[in-house]
């Protein structure tokens, strides 16, 4: 077998066979095959796209390049939820108490941020003493223990994915829909999951800005998923305005707390249920998405999420405190309001310069090596069809540098179209659902 | 300036601009931008394209990463030829002492053999002697001594094209048109030229196996050339069948020899006047075609083509004597007759397959590093329209061993279809002419 010749294969519009692509991916993580001979073939994939066996192929070779976790002892299914990223998207902590407390086990391992959005590993840092870097005997002791566990990709899980995706980073080739779902895929059944959901995320906040390329993008990883031999559905959700009100580290926890207490931003809640369901469904703890979504608005109601999540904070050794006293949560030492100059109605909203602010701030990451200030965030209190008067508060902002205020408030401005009358919004928060017609189907 | 930026513009079909190209070009050849950045980059060009502009800018940025020959004080104009390439093409022998007869300089930089097509490198060295190596200063001292020098490319010419083309070779990024284009003229523009003929040979023996894909490679070459200030002309030519009779190394110097004596085969002596007389028109010798190709007669019937061939193999530390003794040449132990097992017409010819024997004799080069045996051979008696009797010989085949011929034979009889009737050349040698219009208008 020569790599030229699976090149120029790919280049044409052919299609790889599966030890073909096996070939590739092993060689290249074995250090057989190099950088350059991959950066074509990447790009080729990328101009030429791939059949779904290839695709399945692909993200299985990423997959088993590393570490498959093995939790089939457990005595209930595992599910995760991962999301395509947005700005002020914070689920994972409330969902994963959500649906542990209902009895599934959640093995979550998540990133950090990226880009204009948060991370999740970001977020848990921000509670004081809390470790996302636990060995793989650690995370098994935690997700026994409490039925959840989140932690950070360790080197043993799908390191060809970690190559590849350094090399895609510099030769212009991270924008493929095929890679970028054998790159989560893989990494997301390396978890020995039995089920996932996915958010995929669209509108003037997400990474695919066209509801068209989400959809398509949701596509690729639920028939990936399922040809792995995996439940898994797709719900593509709206960017087109922050998740709830709070943007920032620590300020998103403070939120997520207060829906595992029982109130919080409507929208997130909303957001946090339907996933819970379709979680509770896909894992077969529920039998219909009705009984699902119950089944999470018990757990939070009766305070058993909200319990569970303790639980797992001081498990992984952050302080269980901040749960009732969220003030325990590291503070900015100045804050203040970002004012609308008109008056009128909020009409569209540039998510990603609401993003950016709160990199700017110091919340997330300008270049790889930054350090993150848990503290500094926004928190929005004008969304899509709010009324404004001049003078009032957009947002306010939480800081701990002037200087990085000042550059960080013009971009939330700009962000804001206020206009005369509102005539809703784009799309619903939750849209299509793709690959839960089985599931549904159950019902 | 960003490497990924501009990657991912020329991957999204945008153009670049000529300073965003020399940056490629100049940061790649002075290893600024490593291998797997250009070879996304070279994979995008072959999927997307180029613009003509462009094309020229990476033609001239090819050209300027080395040395430049400047020949401007000779007192007459500078032309060359350039053939893509095919089975017993052997004109750049005949051409480069017409040419220089007739009052022409011929700064010829050629190549070895490559694939199942003879070099005109391998071809000169197999006079006994001949130095194809000279330094830029014993090449212009040849050029000024007797009009004509032929010579490998330097380690000076054009640098960046060696590079880009061993990283092309393994990265399934050869056969880009555009690339195609900026390597070939990046070399010939190098020699300092003010002229140069393209022969873009289609057929079987061809690298360009249609004449579509000839005839976009002969008018991306013709107009890059002009858009570098050259008068370019390109003619299509058939390669249904190899050129002449003989097929290796001194048998084609010896073919040549013929030519320059006044006989040879038609149809070789037929394309050389035809590219000698556009090369007399291009360089400004002759007013006309007409006038060009009875130059061209000229110079071969009074003997001065012949004398010309004579001094610079002299210069060039050859054995001048093989011209009138052509038996001073290699020649091999053995001949065999492969002789057809039926009766009937030659009605095709597989021509790749005849080059390809010629390398498993030993003519050519399995791999890089290869030696090329001088002598061996093959003499092709039966072409297209030929009568042929069961038992008659289709070619007699120089060896020296009998090994390589058992491999070598069977490829050549495979390479002829046997009919009982012949309807015609598929094309006529000399086909369209493009980019000469201006120099015909002028008539």
């Amino acid at each position: 077998m020569h790599v030229t010749d699976l090149i120029r294969r790919k280049r044409d519009g052919g299609e790889l066979q599966r030890n073909e692509i096996e070939f590739l991916i092993e060689g290249y993580t074995r250090d057989g095959i190099p950088d350059y001979q991959m950066s074509a073939w990447l790009m080729a994939v990328l101009l030429r796209g791939m059949s779904r066996a290839e695709l399945a192929a692909l993200t299985e070779s990423m997959l088993h390049s590393g570490q498959v976790l093995d939790f089939s002892s457990l005595p209930a299914p595992k599910v995760d939820k991962h999301s395509t990223g947005g700005v002020g998207d914070k689920t994972s902590l409330i969902l994963a108490p959500v649906v542990a407390a209902g009895g599934l086990y959640v093995p979550m391992i998540s990133g950090r941020g990226l880009g204009h959005t948060g991370g999740t590993l970001d977020k848990l840092e921000s509670i004081p003493g809390f470790n996302v870097n636990l060995s793989t005997a650690a995370f098994r002791s935690v997700l026994e223990k409490c039925g959840a566990a989140m932690i950070g990709q360790t080197d043993e899980i799908a390191p060809a994915d970690k190559r590849i995706y350094a090399l895609r980073d510099v030769t212009g080739t991270v924008e493929s829909p095929y890679l970028i779902c054998a790159s989560i895929m893989s990494k997301k059944l390396a978890e020995g999951i039995d089920a996932l959901v996915l958010d995929v995320k669209t509108g003037s906040g997400a990474f695919m800005k066209s509801e068209k390329d989400a959809v398509f993008l949701a596509e690729l990883m639920v028939e990936t998923g399922q040809r792995l031999g995996k439940r898994v559905a797709a719900l593509i959700t709206s960017m087109d305005q922050p998740l709830g009100h709070a943007v920032g580290n620590s300020l998103e926890v403070a939120e997520c707390i207060e829906v595992l207490h029982g109130g919080g931003a409507s929208d997130l809640r909303e957001l946090c249920l339907i996933l819970s369901a379709w979680m509770f469904l896909l894992g077969k703890r529920a039998r219909t998405l009705d009984e699902g979504r119950s089944l999470a608005e018990q757990m939070i109601a009766s305070g058993k999420a909200r319990d569970k999540f303790r639980e797992m904070v001081g498990l992984q050794g952050g302080n269980p405190g901040v749960i009732d006293d969220p003030t325990l949560l590291p503070r900015s030492r100045y804050q203040s309001d970002v004012a609308s100059a008109t008056s009128g109605v909020v009409t569209e909203m540039m998510v990603e310069q609401i993003g950016t602010a709160g990199v700017l701030l110091g919340g997330g990451r300008e270049k790889k090596e930054d350090a993150v200030d848990p503290a500094v965030g926004i928190i929005v209190h004008k969304k899509l069809g709010d009324k404004i008067a001049a003078g009032e508060a957009l947002c306010t902002v939480h800081y701990n540098s002037a200087e990085r205020f000042e550059r960080a408030k013009p971009l939330i401005v700009r962000s804001y179209t206020i206009g005369s009358s509102f005539a809703g919004q784009k799309r619903p928060l939750i849209g299509r659902v793709i690959g839960g017609e089985s599931a549904v189907a159950a019902k």
